[in-house]
C-alpha cells in the first residue's frame, strides 16, 4: 500500500472509505437533517467554540473565501499576516474581493512575532488574518498569544485564523483564544476525502456579516444559517463526504480530542528525531515547529524532485514537493490524520535509501 | 430499498459508488493528473464542445456563480430569462456580483419564448442567462432555438446556459447550439454523488474573461485553466468524486450518449402516462415537458406535504415537494441517471395507494 506521506489528501481509514459507498438520500429530507445536526454538534466540540459551526461543499479555499466575503466590507483595512504561500493567499483573497491589504511578511520557516503583528494594527484595522498551521514551510504560529496582542491595542478587529491544517491535529481554541472566524477542511485532521470546509464565526463576526458588502453569493453565510435551521444546506450537498465526516467524528471523539493532539505531537517529534538521525537539517525547529508537517531542508547536491520521484516510483512512498520560493529547496512530511510512528518509520526508511543512491552522506557528526 | 425519485441527488450505480471507497492519492502527482486528463477529454463528448471542460468542486451553484464572475463585468447588462426558481436563481447571483439584471420571466410551467427574448434584448446587452431545463417546474427550454433569436439581434452577447439538470439526460449541444457557457453538475445525469461541477467557455465567452473585473477567487477559471495544464487543480479537488465521475464515463461512454438520452426520453414518457392514468393533471404538456423531471399537480383536496410524507414513512418512496410560489401545488417525480421503467412503476403504484388513502377518487372520464 502506498505511504502518502503528504500534509492532505491524508489517507483515510476504512471505517470512513466505507461510508462514502452508502446510497443517495434527500438531501432536504429529515434523514439528512438528523445527519447534519449531529454533525454540526460534534463540530462545535473540535473547534471548540460555542457558536455554530457551518460546512460548506468546497475545498479549503473556499472556506478561506467564505471568512473573508461574509465578514468584511469593501475598502476595509486588513492586516494580511504570512509566513509562507498560504498566508499569502489569505491576503490575495482578501484583496481580490476589495479588501485594503497590509501585508506583513515573516521568513518562511519562522513564526509570527506577536509583537510586531501589534505594531502594525492601525486603530481602524478591520481584521487580522492568520494562518495557523502554514502547511508550506512547517511552522505553526501562536493563535493565543497573537489573540492577546490584537486585542490590547485593538477591540474591534476581526481575527480571522485559517485552522485548514491544524484543527482536528493540532490544540485549537475558537473561543478561549479570541477567535472571530475560523475554518478548517475535511482532508486532514477529520480522515475523509477533500470537499467539505468548516467554518464557524464569533457574534463580533456576525456583525460584520451584517455590515459587509462584499460581493458574494454561494459563500453567503446568512444562506448556510437560515437552510441550518431547516436541518438543510442552501445548495446540495456532498452527500456522500457528510457521511465519511459523521463516521470520523464519531472516531474522533472516541480517541479524545487531548489524545489525538498528544498523538499528533508525539509522531511529529519522532520524525523531527528521525530525520536529525539522518544529519539532515529541519527548515524550522523548537516550538513553533509544527505538528502536523514537517518541512525538511534538500542536501546540497541532491535533486529535490529527483529524490521525491524516486520515492514515489520505486518505494511507494509520497512525500510533497516545497512550493512557491521553496520549491525545491526543501521537501515536506505529512503526519496529520490517522498516522502512527510505524508509517513514519516506512517513509524514513525508505528516504535513507534514496538519499544514499543519490551520493548523500551523513555527516560524520551526526549518530 | 429506497426508492429515491427526486431530480438529484439521483442513486447512484454500484459500479461508482464502489470507486468512491478508493484511498487518497496525491492530487498534485502522476496518477491524479492522468484521471484529470481522462476525465476532462471525455467531458468534452458529453458537453459536445470543442473546448476544454473544467471540473469544480462545488455544487451546481458553484458553478453558476463561476460562469457569471469570470465572464461578465460590474455594471454589464444581463437579460436573465426565468422560468422557475432556478432561472431567477441565476438572476440574482449576477445580481449579486454588480451585474445589472433584467428580469424576463413566463409562467410556471410554460417554457420561455425566443421571439419575446429577441425582443427583450438591447444592443449592449452583454449577456442571456438561460436555464435549459428547470428543475423547479419541469419543463425544458429549447436551447437552440433561443440561441438562434438571440444571435439574429445581438452578435456579441454571451449565451450563458444552465445545464445542471439536463447535461447527461436531455440532448445538449454546446457548440452547435451557440452556447458561450454551459455548466452542469455531478448529481443528475452523471450518476455520482453531489459535490463536483462541469464547466466549458467558448472563445468568446474566455474574451469575456478577460475583459471581466467581478470579484472572483475559488471560482477563477484562469487558476483552473493554468492548472490543469500540469494535470492538477488550483484547490485541492474532491478525489474520491473524481474516482466515480471517471468510472461514470466509462459507462455513460459504453451506453452511447444518443441511446442515454432516448432512454430518458422514453421513461419521461412512461412517466407522464402513468400519471396521467391515473387522472392526475401534468404541470407541463408537450415538447416542453422535461425529459429528466415530471411535474405533477397536487390534486383538489389532498394535502401534498403529508401525501409525501406518508409515501417516505410507509413506502420508501422519495417525491420532490414544489419550490417557491410551486411549493404545496406540485410534486415532482425525478427520473435522470440510472432510472428505468421499472422504477417508475414502482413510486406510481405507491401514489396511486397512498392518494386513495387521502381520499382522491380518480375522475371518471379516466381509464
Amino acid at each position: 500500500m502506498q505511504n502518502l506521506r503528504i500534509p492532505g489528501p491524508t489517507p483515510c481509514p476504512p471505517e470512513t472509505l466505507n461510508e462514502l459507498s452508502r446510497q443517495m438520500i434527500n438531501h432536504r429530507g429529515p434523514e439528512f437533517a438528523e445527519m447534519q445536526g449531529r454533525i454540526m454538534e460534534r463540530l462545535k466540540l473540535f473547534f471548540r467554540t460555542e457558536n455554530e459551526v457551518y460546512v460548506y461543499t468546497t475545498s479549503g479555499t473556499g472556506v478561506m473565501e467564505a471568512a473573508i466575503v461574509n465578514t468584511l466590507s469593501e475598502g476595509d483595512k486588513v492586516l494580511s499576516v504570512s509566513i509562507g504561500e498560504f498566508g499569502d493567499r489569505f491576503g490575495d483573497i482578501a484583496e481580490a474581493f476589495g479588501a485594503t491589504v497590509k501585508r506583513l511578511k515573516f521568513e518562511p520557516g519562522t513564526q509570527a512575532d506577536p509583537r510586531i503583528i501589534a505594531e502594525n494594527l492601525e486603530p481602524d484595522t478591520a481584521a487580522v488574518l492568520l494562518t495557523h498551521n502554514e502547511t508550506s514551510t512547517g511552522v505553526t504560529n501562536d493563535v493565543a498569544a497573537i489573540g492577546k496582542a490584537i486585542r490590547a491595542v485593538n477591540p474591534d478587529a476581526l481575527y480571522i485564523v485559517d485552522a485548514v491544517s491544524s484543527l482536528g491535529c493540532l490544540p485549537f481554541a475558537t473561543d478561549a483564544w479570541g477567535v472571530d472566524v475560523a475554518m478548517t477542511a475535511s482532508q486532514k485532521g477529520f480522515m475523509i476525502p477533500p470537499g467539505l470546509g468548516f467554518i464557524t464565526l464569533s457574534p463580533r463576526a456576525w456583525a460584520g456579516y451584517e455590515r459587509s458588502n462584499m460581493r458574494k453569493y454561494y459563500m453567503d453565510i446568512g444562506k448556510a444559517k437560515r437552510y441550518s435551521e431547516l436541518g438543510q444546506t442552501p445548495f446540495t450537498p456532498a452527500v456522500s463526504l457528510y457521511y465519511g465526516l459523521d463516521m470520523a467524528l464519531d472516531m474522533m471523539y472516541e480517541e479524545g480530542l487531548e489524545q489525538t493532539n498528544a498523538r499528533h505531537h508525539a509522531v511529529a517529534d519522532y520524525t523531527r528525531g528521525r530525520i536529525k538521525a539522518l544529519g539532515l537539517k529541519l527548515l524550522a525547529e523548537g516550538p513553533q515547529a509544527s505538528d502536523s508537517v514537517t518541512s525538511v531542508v534538500v542536501p546540497e547536491g541532491v535533486d529535490g524532485k529527483q529524490l521525491l520521484a524516486i520515492l514515489n516510483k520505486e518505494h511507494d512512498t509520497v512525500l510533497a514537493a516545497g512550493q512557491g520560493k521553496l520549491a525545491g529547496k526543501i521537501f515536506r512530511i505529512g503526519h496529520m490524520g490517522i498516522v502512527d510512528t510505524k508509517d513514519i518509520d516506512a517513509a524514513v526508511e525508505a528516504l535513507a535509501i534514496v538519499l544514499e543512491q543519490l551520493g548523500y552522506k551523513k555527516p560524520a557528526a551526526v549518530g
